[in-house]
């Protein structure tokens, strides 16, 4: 990642970097989708038999432009941060964890670069704000804005010059990674202690939702913790009025540095026309903050999974997005959008690799009889 | 698979070798589950946050006896035969297209090709009775019992005699691949025209629910041929009144030759202690004929995903299973079946792969700091 523009480079326009970004956000390409259609009519299956499969393999041929499109290139992100409202015992974690997870990450012993290595997708690391030191690794992005967010129920997480810092280093981080080894597909995850709270704020905000309605266990919390998470998303809400905000105003009033480069990674897929899988409650809501900045963004998006926790349906719904596993995941890091990363390359690999009823002289359901039958 | 036993060299004692499988088979080996759970706590990861998986990875360790599973060697075995009920008009597509199946299966053209591919897994091909002509591969095992069995409205689909001739050739088939390249997992698919309607009438004998209930479109009937389809079953369950007979009985008077392959797969996995995945209706309905011969195979099956097939959800229930995935897939093939076998493989590599908190370093959920931290 030696090519990677610097935090420090990037301070001085990052505002233009994220409205570039936003106007270069284009429509799905129709025409390579209704030619993926008409392929998957052609295919030796009943017509509609490999179920959602279909839907998703014409989905991203429109999103990428490509009727017959290559998943082979496929990055993994992993940003992680730390919040604030740790203080307020949000969480069944101290916050030290997340730098011990980020070495974790970085030594290959986590779930994610399992799962990374299972999809075979490569595996980047941002330190976007971790409280802890982390340390210098080939794979590890080390942006630091600041060692975790401010409470949010006293004052904003970050200042709105720290949002669009997060937001064009997730931009900078993704397409450098692009330009280095280039991205048919990324799949985006996290880690932070307390991360959770912070997402479900950002979802009661933006959906609508009461933060009881949208408040989870998050690793496993028990009720008085839990009744902390819940005031102090009430407390967060109340103080900040987020829920008319832009989403920059929203990042940095109760977001978080891993948030703010998750959405900025969704922001220059969208704008590269490359499909983002979206992992569980976190990684989720990041992408309420991009589809806040860019409502077109949502258009590259794909649902990895339905997590447990209660927020992630309420966002997903808001979306518009319907998850392709419901395994029980909540774990993060990007595993579950990892896991679905699979299901979209077989998904694209049956519609470019399949024979047509033609090729391979089988009778259709019109029951036509191909010549050489 | 020069190796093979040949069917006639089978023919004497198929009774002797489906009774020594069935008799072979042991229930889980709860210590190696209980090593697998204990693991599983140590990982990186708040407890149960990798949902389902973790179960997954802990009954396959009951299976295997192994506490860390290695699913390095992975089969997919496809069943093709014929249905005399096909002359009823219960199927969108003629018969013919059996056998243009199974060329296209041998030539890599189907889904099933490309997803076993993705899951890297190896495919055979079985021809267990298809109505037309099936080429000489190296990959197909040409059992051609019959060419399709006979109209079950009318007679038994096959005679006893030939009911074990298919379970022994599954448990052959099974054996063999596994002396010769070894076998970790397998994954089991099928092709048949009107195969939905055994599949659905045994599930009706075996499950008690009506013909109308757990009848579904197939590859996508139109209402005439539902109704043909659901007088079908109605006649059959009248005429051989399969409800209590046993599951060598329940084949020959409403099953297929594909079906009991699939059935003496299973029972040939279980006494080798080697998971099972169903696939849809058809693999299924194998699975309910396989219980019925030995109860205990049950506990060597893993659903793969839910089919839209109406009657899937009442066979998984009697078999007390649950799909992990859920995709809208009615194609068959082994297609669902494949795709799940890549998450059982993932939730091993989890198991196996990950750092446990004193590996690396990471506070635990008691708050317990490593001696290394």
């Amino acid at each position: 990642m030696t090519t990677h523009t610097t935090p420090t480079e990037l301070s001085d326009d990052d505002a233009t970097v994220i409205a570039r970004t936003v106007a270069a956000i284009q429509p799905h390409d129709l025409e390579a989708g209704a030619q993926a259609a008409a392929r998957q009519a052609q295919l030796t299956k009943p017509p509609g038999s490999i179920g959602r499969l279909e839907a998703v393999a014409e989905r991203i041929a429109a999103m990428t432009g490509q009727p017959r499109p290559h998943l082979d290139r496929r990055l993994v992100i992993v940003a992680a941060g730390d919040h604030g409202v740790a203080a307020r015992g949000v969480s069944a974690y101290p916050s030290e964890v997340t730098a011990q997870m980020v070495a974790n990450f970085l030594e290959g012993g986590a779930a994610i670069n399992v799962l990374a290595s299972h999809a075979g997708a490569r595996v980047r690391v941002v330190d976007a704000g971790v409280a802890g030191e982390t340390p210098q690794h080939p794979d590890l992005l080390r942006l630091r804005i600041a060692p975790g967010t401010a409470d949010f129920t006293r004052a904003p997480a970050m200042s709105t010059v720290d949002a669009e810092r997060a937001l064009a280093a997730g931009i900078a981080l993704f397409t450098a990674e692009r330009a280095d080894e280039g991205v048919d597909i990324v799949a985006c995850g996290e880690m932070g202690i307390s991360n959770s709270t912070a997402a479900a704020a950002i979802i009661a905000a933006v959906t609508g939702h009461t933060a009881r309605a949208v408040t989870g266990r998050g690793t496993g919390i028990d009720d008085a913790r839990f009744e902390a998470k819940v005031a102090a998303i009430e407390e967060a809400l109340a103080l900040h009025q987020p829920q008319q905000v832009d989403g920059v105003q929203l990042l940095a009033a109760i977001g978080g540095f891993e948030i703010g480069v998750l959405a900025g990674v969704y922001l220059a897929a969208a704008a590269a026309r490359v499909p983002a899988v979206l992992d569980g409650l976190i990684s989720t809501s990041a992408a309420l903050v991009a589809t806040r900045i860019a409502p077109g963004a949502g258009e590259y998006l794909i649902a990895g999974h339905r997590s447990v926790e209660p927020g992630h349906a309420a966002a997903l719904a808001h979306l518009q997005l319907e998850p392709l596993l419901d395994l029980g995941l909540r774990l993060g890091e990007g595993t579950g959008a990892a896991l679905a990363m699979t299901l979209c390359v077989a998904a694209c690999r049956l519609l470019d690799e399949m024979a047509t009823f033609e090729d391979a002289g089988v009778t259709d359901a019109a029951g036509v009889v191909p010549p050489e039958a």
